[in-house]
């Protein structure tokens, strides 16, 4: 018997509050009881996502299907789209785009590298009839949090009549995000990354524009489809229990005061870094995400042998993946946890290194 | 402060063990100890399911994500599909094959009554084109449970290409259905209904012949796809909490046995309506569904307001839907429900009547 400790880029560690609140009796989803607890939701994804007064769309689904929602309910069909490549979840828009058969402007980046926005400005230059760019704000594949403000903003100056669409799966309640203020048009999250939530939701943001574009023109869709949940309609069953236990976890986000929890990952996420460097380990990312360390093992060591002895001491660790596999490690503080956590990590990873030596 | 009772025909009320399963700590789902849990329940849907060596699919999602999932996987772009209507979720079959603009041929049985085998044989005689016919098990708005052995039957008879998709949403888990004897090329199930686990999984079996119709036929799709999830691959993030109570939930079932399930559902249901008719209810379907008791109310008596004061009383039961809506009311006994259920209804319901006289 071992204790098992989560430390991945999610789903996450949840807090004992949220884990109660999922094991309450049911509520049924055409009930006065439960319009409550929607309603609450609802305001504190206004505050998470900071979008004022603009409605938070939740279904239940992975994060993914919130991509696939959000480019449905934004993106005509057969709209030309740029696609800004850096990693795992790039690959995943241009996969999304494709299987839509759009014509889709590829803007590649190494992986480990930050979207360029000099890049992206020539791009647009090139490709001024885009109708949307498909961004990633906190690329869980190679630890990069791209600068999409800077990316939104060259955006609206070279083809401002693109949608800007942002997957912040993984970055919403973990960094800096302001939707309104950077002129995005969709936001997509998850409910098992920084929010502190068990897998299962999926939450989109449009902007007015986004919703404006006429339905005729939009692909055929129905269980993703936006705007049939708009203004709080539920024409299918809510994951309820996954609700209930989102409205204790943003509860405790906005307590902390949204901003506070953007620094204390930071933080974390710095000091966790800060405690392998002595290690032999080295940053990936060219601009590090607060969502998880993306570190390239020391040389001679195998990171897939790493995070099985990681596991085998009870800490599940995210490897590699793809072209990465074996290269790089990818803890994460993302869930709930703490200075403490930090100390458990590196005394860990000292732990299987001392074995391989 | 009211004791609160939920007799809805989904979600239901969940055994104490299944919530108890909800709040454990979560799993991450790429490792050997969530394999575990999706090997074991991967075993147990084919069980309930009875489908014997072959697959069923779990997606994160509401009932109709997997209709829609079930609509995208057998049915080619363009093609006419017969759908039999006869209530809410006959609707939503139409509706789904609406939104991908498919010639559609609606069979339309008036609400409480069970679709008629000839019917749809005659309706077959005139469409021998038809390439799938849509149907529903357990219509929840109707309480009919249609016989989709029979009109299966009828279909591989007068059109064999067609396939035969069915909605068991609510029946699943409740009533027999035999995917494989009864030539079934599609089922459909929901976690919140007979299968006692929480709202927000829904599953899809599909006949061999109903896997092999040529991608290239289908229409574009990318969350809801089912082949990129066949073989147990997990393209997307899991609700794994929902799976690890679904895991609870199956076995329980399997520990009373399938078919005592079946025949527990359907005991507890006529003996409900037993209960309900001295006070004045009659029962409304033509072929009662062991998932709701659909009872017109007693004359004089307003199906909204008796709904209003079972709630004043804790108890949560649906009324009639859209054309129904006052005229019939719907209690369930479809989750955590026992006989003394039935005296806790009869109870409650003479109460309200009572205040009315």
């Amino acid at each position: 018997m071992r204790k098992e400790r989560l430390y991945a880029p999610g789903p996450v560690e949840l807090p004992p509050a949220v884990l109660e609140a999922l094991a309450r009796p049911v509520l049924h989803h055409r009930t006065a009881l439960y319009a409550e607890v929607q309603d609450r939701v609802a305001a504190r994804l206004r505050d998470v996502f900071l979008t004022g007064s603009e409605e938070v769309i939740t279904i239940s689904g992975s994060g993914s299907a919130g991509l696939e929602a959000a480019f449905l309910a934004a993106v005509p069909a057969g709209a030309k789209v740029l696609v800004i490549n850096a990693g795992k979840f790039g690959e995943r828009w241009l996969e999304i785009a494709r299987t839509y058969r759009h014509e889709t402007v590829e803007l590649a980046f190494e992986w480990g590298r930050a979207a360029d926005p000099a890049e992206l400005e020539a791009a647009l230059a090139r490709h001024p009839d885009v109708k949307a760019v498909l961004a990633t704000h906190s690329e869980t594949s190679t630890g990069v949090l791209h600068d999409v403000e800077e990316l939104a903003r060259v955006t609206r100056e070279r083809a401002p009549e693109a949608l800007f669409i942002v997957d912040a799966v993984t970055s919403l309640g973990s960094a800096e995000l302001r939707p309104l203020d950077w002129g995005l048009d969709a936001v997509v999250a998850g409910s098992q990354k920084g929010l502190l939530a068990p897998p299962g939701l999926a939450f989109i943001w449009l902007s007015e524009r986004a919703r404006q574009v006429p339905e005729e023109q939009l692909h055929p869709h129905y269980y993703l489809n936006l705007r049939s949940r708009a203004g709080g309609r539920q024409p299918t069953t809510p994951a309820v229990n996954l609700v209930v236990a989102l409205d204790v976890a943003l509860g405790l986000i906005l307590d902390e005061g949204l901003e506070n929890v953007w620094r204390r990952r930071a933080r974390l996420t710095a000091d966790l870094i800060s405690s392998l460097e002595p290690l032999g380990f080295t940053v990936f990312a060219e601009r590090v995400t607060p969502a998880v360390a993306a570190l390239r093992v020391p040389p001679g060591v195998d990171g897939t042998e790493l995070v099985a002895g990681l596991r085998e001491r009870g800490l599940t660790v995210a490897g590699g993946q793809d072209r990465l596999a074996g290269k790089i490690v990818r803890p994460s503080l993302l869930g709930w946890a703490d200075e403490f956590d930090v100390a458990v990590l590196a005394a860990a990873f000292r732990s299987v290194l001392a074995e391989f030596s």
